[in-house]
């Protein structure tokens, strides 16, 4: 048999360490692909960086568009990020009838529909196993294993630096910005860290996950999005003292005729329930599906490990032949399919952690609560700590508060109605939880 | 294109709700399967029960190898449980050239080999998703989502009795006997429940997975098992005390040229930990594989709905194709393998739980003490109560101690010269801790 050939496009950490395994002739890959499997090209910014690779120089190139189209290539490996000229080489390779696998988020996120387009124009298979969740195989989960269902619900912690930084603050009681720069010491955010801490990050792949679980074509603008950056240590504690964790979350839940609802958000998640125990730089995914009922997987969500064992399980499946069978059987990005009905906020219905800056003085929780009545969301239980020697008298004191279940709607109508009054300093904090 | 015919051979709540979903044109099921299927024939113990399915009577047959062999049928799905006649029944089917899907880990566990041997001379796949973990994906999780990885060691919770039993003893204080019962009660153990808590049932997965994982050709036999139905409740009790749970675990552990761990017993876990939380009759599969690092994945492990998702997961990649190469690309229960390497107790080393009866005078902990230092096994932590008022004189008191790491074959030594202290009631409780 004749050994397959890889263009491998981008040598990073992720690039390096797949680059590694695939010249690994004794390992599980090897041995799962049944077959010879030979780095042919490896696209690169530099000829000259040393990586540590044994490679022959002829094999690199620093022109990935021509790599993506060479006929001595078989399966493109692409592992650049970012949508140009990732796209463009993508497209490259499809058009020249090749397998592709990437670990691409945005790309698919943003252009999903316009390369499996080109997939099916030439019979070939996209494999993205690594875009989300880095090694935790949720693509896999939800598309072949999971098959058989309905999926009702999914929420799910699918940014590493964000819930690193979160779990930092909740445990350090460090704030927003003490949290990050340790992250970054660390190696768990990068030098700048907006994609990942504003919320786009995890769009991104909730996009790529509702498209695949719904069936739906979800692209990154339709998700409301809320990120980490603007949180404050005082409602992580707060949130503590009343016995939950808070998560970035995505979020997808089908409401039925009502729509289907989406958000990226920090969340209240029950302490004790496995998604708040999902703790530093992990992953993990929690579905509720139709007949199996609730599910979840977690690992680890980045690092070259692990996305290099999600690109490597994607290869197999490109290799052997099934890769092509699952793209086919899941007609994922289909032609001309309407966008989603999204759900409105009356629609959605949950119970929410609020936080009142108000003036210290009598009467000022009677009103707060008269405004809330009057929207139809009752209070279940309020925290309101005696400022005691820290008192200054005009000074601000924090009234926080749960809600029992109401409409989102109401919701939005009561913080707007409270953050009127003139004994609120606005903007009011509010968080969803996640039950 | 022709519709697929199915041969169900076992119509219990499994196989009821397999048929339904089958029967559903616009579910998932369908889509994903992308042709029509049908109920062929389906095999039942009394033509005549009732089932609230609307099947033909002349579907119905009484004869699951006639069934299994019928040139009418495509796919084989049994769902009788049990060695016979599910063995004759899956290898009629291999032998008349179909595909079998079964969710019967007690025939795999026992004959896997000899129905895998079957399914290679005729080319056929048997999908077996069902066997382990109810609707968890384990085996595709395994076999195709972390294909390209190096398993190191898995740790599981397999059999939701045990585990909801566990969770109410530690939860309510209750001992086994009455967790047992109310188990019963409430539908999650049988009321020969002998299989489940002896551990029987989750070396039988063990052995399934530890083959899927690990290459090797495990069968129940070579796993040392322990069941829950000698476990005190004073040892859920002290275990909780030093901050863990007890779970019945199904562990193996590649150790490399020494060789492979496996076993099925009640071990500590410690609180907080993903295993841990793990409660009810859920099921768990923590594995460790490199470069993937350490994965979970947990969900309903038993039941009608579960159940069939798994079923029904595997008969749509039995129809697409692809279970026919993932078939191949496994290699599962190769012939000829050897049976793997066993390692031995000096070779394998932890932490673990013991407790003594002892007399209660002074210088029975000090002997203790002194027997475990000549064997190198070194104490991290004691717990000896004040008996207080309930003191008779005679009466044997606890002696609670979690050790540090230490050899088993010390252990071993350690606690059989123990127990031939005349201060001591023997037999010591001694569990191990997952770490």
């Amino acid at each position: 048999m004749q050994p397959v050939s890889i263009g491998l496009l981008g040598l990073g950490t992720v690039g390096a360490e797949v680059a590694r395994l695939v010249e690994d002739r004794n390992g599980p890959f090897a041995t799962r692909a049944g077959r010879e499997v030979v780095l042919k090209k490896v696209a690169v910014r530099d000829r000259l960086k040393s990586r540590g690779l044994a490679l022959p120089i002829d094999v690199l190139s620093t022109d990935p568009i021509a790599v993506a189209a060479d006929p001595a290539v078989d399966i493109v490996v692409e592992l650049m990020g970012g949508i140009e000229p990732a796209r463009t080489a993508v497209l490259a390779a499809l058009e020249a009838g090749k397998d592709v696998v990437t670990a691409n988020k945005a790309l698919l996120a943003e252009h999903g529909a316009e390369l499996f387009a080109a997939a099916r124009r030439s019979g070939r298979a996209v494999a993205f196993e690594g875009a989300v969740g880095g090694g935790i195989p949720i693509i896999n989960t939800i598309g072949v294993g999971l098959a058989a269902n309905r999926f009702k619900a999914m929420a799910a912690i699918l940014n590493g630096t964000c819930n690193f930084i979160l779990s930092s603050m909740a445990r350090s009681g460090l704030s927003y910005a003490e949290a990050l720069r340790q992250a970054q010491r660390l190696g768990y955010a990068e030098a700048d860290p907006t994609l990942d801490v504003d919320g786009t990050d995890t769009a991104h792949k909730l996009a790529i996950l509702a498209q695949l679980a719904f069936g739906a074509s979800v692209t990154t603008s339709m998700i409301p999005k809320q990120g980490i950056d603007t949180l404050q240590s005082a409602d992580i504690q707060y949130a503590a003292e009343l016995g939950y964790t808070v998560k970035l979350l995505a979020v997808a839940r089908d409401h039925g005729d009502a729509g289907l609802e989406l958000r990226v958000a920090p969340r209240l998640v029950r302490k004790g329930s496995p998604l708040a125990e999902v703790s530093g730089p992990d992953n993990a995914i929690r579905t509720v599906g139709d007949p199996v009922g609730s599910t979840l997987i977690s690992g680890q969500g980045a690092g070259a490990g692990p996305t290099a064992s999600a690109v490597l399980g994607d290869l197999i499946d490109v290799i052997v032949g099934r890769a092509a069978l699952t793209a086919r059987s899941l007609a994922l990005w289909p032609e001309a399919a309407p966008p989603p009905r999204l759900c409105s906020p009356k629609d959605v219905r949950g119970r929410a952690y609020l936080r009142f800056s108000i003036a210290d003085r009598p009467g000022v929780l009677g009103s707060i609560a008269q405004v809330l009545g009057r929207h139809n969301v009752s209070i279940a239980s309020v925290i309101q700590h005696d400022p005691g020697e820290d008192d200054q008298p005009d000074a601000p004191v924090p009234l926080v508060m749960m809600t029992h279940v109401a409409s989102e709607a109401d919701l939005d109508a009561a913080l707007d109605a409270i953050d009127r009054l003139l004994v609120v300093s606005p903007p009011s904090v509010r968080l969803g939880v996640e039950d």
